[in-house]
């Protein structure tokens, strides 16, 4: 069984209650662009990331230059965005609230 | 004093040592693609390669999907490619050798 892409109302309501992050690649992926004092700090969350993306076996694609770091997620396996993006999306926002 | 960038001859002469990075952004940047195991793997080089980016005070513009990392490096000082991109290029091609 594979995971089911997010209907237009779960989306709706996954959007909502993640203020920071915007649709992108034409509502299959939601992206947010962080900012740090420089490279080490943008690094130092990236690992933090990074683990949390082997925890959730959900990988991030993500940029990096200097201190800025610009995510995406969305779920291949759905074709577009599932409820694990959002779960990620709730476990990055919480390194930095 | 900023960085010099290379002359032709000079970017001529790092590239022929360099022979798994390629000229993008009309020659301004070198950029290479690297292909691991699994995301663990990829982010395990790109901590090695962020610890050389201090070391060097040179910072990649990266970005990584599971298991491809793509490097570009440039030198926004000199308005292209500089001796320090061909030198961190060396040591991100020895962590792989």
């Amino acid at each position: 069984m594979g995971i089911a892409e997010l209907t237009g109302t779960e989306r709706d309501e996954a959007l909502a209650a993640l203020p920071e992050w915007a649709l992108v690649r034409d509502g299959k992926a939601i992206g947010r662009r962080f900012v740090f004092a420089d490279f080490s700090e943008a690094f130092a969350f990236m690992t933090r990331v990074a683990l949390l993306a082997e925890t959730h076996d959900h990988h991030p694609e993500w940029s990096n230059v200097y201190n800025r770091v610009e995510i995406e997620l969305t779920t291949h396996d759905a074709g577009g965005l599932s409820k694990r993006d959002a779960a990620m999306a709730r476990a990055i926002d919480a390194l930095v609230a």
